[in-house]
């Protein structure tokens, strides 16, 4: 199992799990597979990479196979992070010829998901090696599936931005317009946060940006900025807070905003609208008893 | 609320919705907009569209408002199905200025992603209008989402495949491998599933196609055939059964496949990749107290 | 395993045991047997049958103990869909005592109650053996139980009809009442059910049988007809579509009305007013230490 | 609402009803109403009784209709407890139609279920009216349904055995045998259990009654005895503990039982195996827009 | 496994410590052991006394470290119930270095609670030791944790009260003034409860009580009366029913309150005001890799 | 309801409650009330303090009783975060007399469990003022019931640490000597955890102090250290991350911590070993019918 994973395994991947089974199965199960295929007939099948990308969820599809029977094995040739090129089996699984037939629609549902976030992740990472910019995610991510999401991110080599509204201030705009300015507005959050909350702003402007440096915070999110005005605003910032970029990133923006300068460019794109990674199911035997 | 989505409100939205809340509020809930805006202030804000698309989801992006607070209205401009362009006002919010703030993300994760679906969905309905031929979805879709998905493809102008593995039977060549031939596997699918559940056979060649029209099923399913594969293949059927055409489906590739006489065309990539569809709240009146 | 239970035991079928031994253990647990037995007293004990009927739901008793006590071991001799006579051995258990009497009232409750449905689908299975017709269940099932009821049912040599409101079109008379007649009733629900999904729809005279297969549907329901309206019924369809009868069947009228031609007689007694099959556990062995 | 139940209603009653909801409304809802019932159509129907019986659990009727739409109104005519005759007018509904429709079966379900227990309860209480005995019920119920089908017995007339395994101490021939008598197993249930928790016994001779009286509980079960011996077992009680008997107890058998003299008479049948109570739907106005 | 816990840990005690630890993991796990202790390094542990107590809980303690990797061992030296002095081993945990970290803190907070619980009832139950009392429990205990912290007090040596509203009736001043009198109170609630269900009442003078014990009841509630009043209370009493008292109870009132000849002492204090009992992890042997 | 509990009721404080309502419920209901109670009686209550302290929870108090019956009303008189003396009206609570009694203790034990906490991080807050350091709460919690612990604290005028493991980095010794050192341990920890999350690390020493801080991190917890050591930590800082001090912290020692200059006072005290505020329920009417 993959090694960052393991931990939640039990208490939240499982029953993410179970509940996309149960919304296959309905209330019937697979009738096509109990009809055709006797309980005693095994299977082994590769899971193959149609196509380029970058694995992630290999766990999520063993769960769903081990929900189904837990005596199928799933041996992984392509760990999660890998690289894979058409062709490459990604992983061999071995079982219950049922078990693999009613659990692989879910499983595959989960790999091609979050496989298709981390080729898009990296991607993007790819594109800015050599800067200090690093790939981040942000709160865009699919309802009900954004821890796993998350994870994907940093399987194709992305950080990740807040988990939730809870664990880091994010300062807008509104919250400005609202409080009275961009001082009481992080007076109040510094207030009600607490020493181990990061308290971002988000600026648009380089007056902004002054602004915010004069009364300090951790992150600053320089939104909608071209390549020129983010270098000043990285020049402006000098080591005193973390400069974040977002706005319009794709494959081909993302090395000018990286050359600027920036420590992090966020990128709502990665997770929401990543397509899956066309992966597939080939039966290497299958029992006919 | 959407005619169709009515009766399932209470029952299946609500409890996903509530989900994503949690999922995004966390321990501690936004505190960025606890700290910065008053629990009295109110706001107006418009949900407009950011490109060119159809909408699907309001209802969600309503519920994931109103479980922040029952007292936030939200008027509908452009109702679940409606095309939508750049600029244009889907949709005008107006409540406590926290509950718009804290609910906005949930609410637009899951109206951009259903739109992005629907939009797809028309896209290829466009392409092969004039036809028969309908566009439907299939089973790849996202875990805990099917039945959602499946609303905003019906939005888009689609059909609906399977909901699961337990409302209709769906034979493949692994089945048919297994239960020793195509005749087997439906007389064990018929004597198992019953006379409200239809069958379907996927075939690959006219020779399987004429093995099981001699059989008799409800629906075959065409896969991987070219277009001129399947004009063959729908004179063999002659009406006998439904024809679904399946298999590298895409805006271009689709008028060629309706046109050859096809019932059916489904598609996997409508549901499992299509892109968000790009909406963003705006902000007409936001009071300060 | 019963080998049609197998891929939902896991997913749907523990869950539903563990809430019945939840509500049984309440929060306190089985003070009597905590107090009086020791946690090291081993038990084997029968499952008898005290009076004939056959079986149903052996998965749901073994499941019950095992949540108990995973060490416990259930042999079936009499597996789901065996006719037993009184005095019959059904299973044997083999396990810590106070798993055993912890657990059996809920394993009794399923197994008593499902085998009950069981045998009375069995009675009129064989009241009308040597007819084409089959006898099916409906939704008239007890709430929550409903997939277990049908697979009861099935294990009693009965087929099932619709498992929900979504998996197949039934029409009745205040559908067609509203709709505006026979055809926009059914043009409508073909319009938006799809191609996977049968039409039913419910007919008490032959005037309206005319008409339903003049449009043209998957099943008609011809109600409360007797059997010489039924064999009319019966020619005029015609093979155009499947016959199933319903209204006052039990295991006197069914013959008749299986002589009439029909495909299949539909009864909701069987899963809503069958009385619990008779079944008691008998000790084999009870060690006192 | 019933006064028993309003407490409940809101924490346990409720999530037992959505829970049968989403089971028959499975993924997709009732595709046929949806499709052929306007939203806007109104009805107005009567729930009927189709035989004669005794009503219990019409708030579940009416909470499994407002849960469609909350606007549905229910107008009791003939509360929980109210013995009725076929023809009779149980409770008008009106409402939408869509959700009068779809939520038919579940509410009929619910009502159907507890009714029939309230009037298989009520006729054992007829059945001994005038003598002291009351019948009971036990711990035969379905699983998932117990404090609904307990709260049926009260509606038809009869008491509440225990509600589970934790809340009262019922000591059988098998704790008895383990715990090496009488005697050591009385005392450590007292030990365990506490002085809020009553401790029954059941005996199935006369000397075994004589033992467990000298020792001193609160009930004993006299099981399985006929009259005479009942009634010899009641002198010898003489109020020292209340006489609960059970076994093989018929509308035909009470009579003779309760002349015994005994408190209680516990009968598993009323739960387990009462008939659903035939009630129906007539419309009475249903209107086509 | 503590043998009274054990029927019902499966049930009842692993769904609240998935909760517990789901609480604790968030969305993201335990960011700090993942990034600074690799997969495979292994540690040994003492959970150790770091003052005197009684302990209770060691099952939670376990199933915590279990639920985050099964291979856990916990070796118990001082099972439920222990006295325990400063730096005593309670248990030895063994296995992978990051389940025990990920887990210490959940394992502690049930661990430290439940002791502390059981630490406060021994106090009491060691200074009315010689007297027939017992002290026992109330419902002030902790939202979610009643069975638990009832159990805890058994650990400790005390007996239990109630564990809810339903399984015995308390009838107090309100209840009584609203009935109009204590003796329709008591008949009310013999009538509804059955003969399963034990009744008690409250009463704060020697006149109330004479009332209650005309009429006849299981247990009678002494409320607020100082040791003389309880012994004249006792003596009028005289076996009739279990005499309870309550009020102002520390380890420095019971004697008195024991020595007056009551059967139980009840105090809420020790459930919800015990102080965490103060145990900690020390490590023997933590692996680097 | 509280501004900072607002956007959280309905998601997670609702089911918090409903669950310890169904704790108490039990299976029946509260029986004592349902029996001698009419459903028409009403009643006017004070919630009344019986010491002093600070209180927290009242919206918990208002939700368990509008559980039970939405009509009940509550009159704030000492809002959250208000100090009360004995005799204090908290608050005033009218509606249906049931409600009110059934719904009474949970409402109790959630609010006297959380002003128990307000009360203890009042007195911490109390004795450092004058000083800029700010008591502030830990992860020794009690399972399920962290984020309103927390909010407690907040009420009683503290401030939160870490919510749970996923939201904030704690080096301690352990990560420390298995990841090779300090400096190893705080880099894998910024590599993996991202640009929103704060890394605080435990130092035990003057020597550790100084060598975290040459690496730079943004808090350290000075553990276990004397106020003289402390006061040379603060200096050695010198602002460059925020000091944290724990370890044995009282209302005695806490003045002395605070003195020597730190920014925040942890404490696991205020959490895990509060006792509960004596709150009890006041009748000031009660109707008969």
């Amino acid at each position: 199992m993959s090694m960052e994973l393991e931990p939640l395994a039990d208490i939240l991947i499982e029953p993410a799990i179970r509940a996309a089974l149960a919304e296959d199965l309905g209330r019937a199960g697979d009738i096509t597979t109990n009809a055709t295929i006797p309980a005693t007939a095994r299977a082994r099948v590769f899971i193959n990479a149609r196509e380029s990308g970058c694995i992630a969820g290999l766990d999520f599809a063993r769960i769903a196979f081990q929900l189904m029977d837990p005596s199928v094995a799933l041996t992984i040739h392509k760990p999660d992070g890998s690289d894979v090129a058409p062709g490459d089996h990604v992983a061999t699984i071995e079982g219950p010829a049922r078990a693999i037939l009613t659990g692989e629609r879910v499983a595959l549902n989960f790999l091609g998901h979050l496989s298709g976030i981390a080729t898009a992740t990296r991607e993007i990472a790819r594109a800015i090696e050599g800067h200090k910019a690093r790939v981040c995610c942000t709160r865009k991510t699919t309802p009900g599936l954004r821890a796993f999401e998350k994870y994907a991110v940093r399987a194709g080599g992305g950080m990740n931005h807040r988990f939730g509204l809870d664990d880091a201030v994010l300062i807008k705009d509104n919250h400005i317009a609202v409080a009275g300015g961009v001082k009481p507005a992080i007076e109040r959050a510094k207030a009600m946060a607490g020493h181990m909350v990061k308290i971002e702003v988000e600026v648009d402007t380089l007056d902004q940006l002054r602004e915010v440096l004069a009364i300090g915070v951790d992150v600053v999110l320089l939104d909608n900025m071209g390549p020129d005005m983010l270098g000043e605003a990285v020049k402006m910032i000098d080591g005193r807070a973390i400069a974040e970029a977002s706005g319009r990133v794709t494959v081909k923006t993302a090395p000018a905003i990286a050359a600027a300068g920036v420590d992090l460019i966020s990128c709502g794109w990665i997770t929401h609208s990543a397509p899956c990674l066309d992966l597939g199911l080939d039966f290497d035997m299958l029992s006919t008893s």
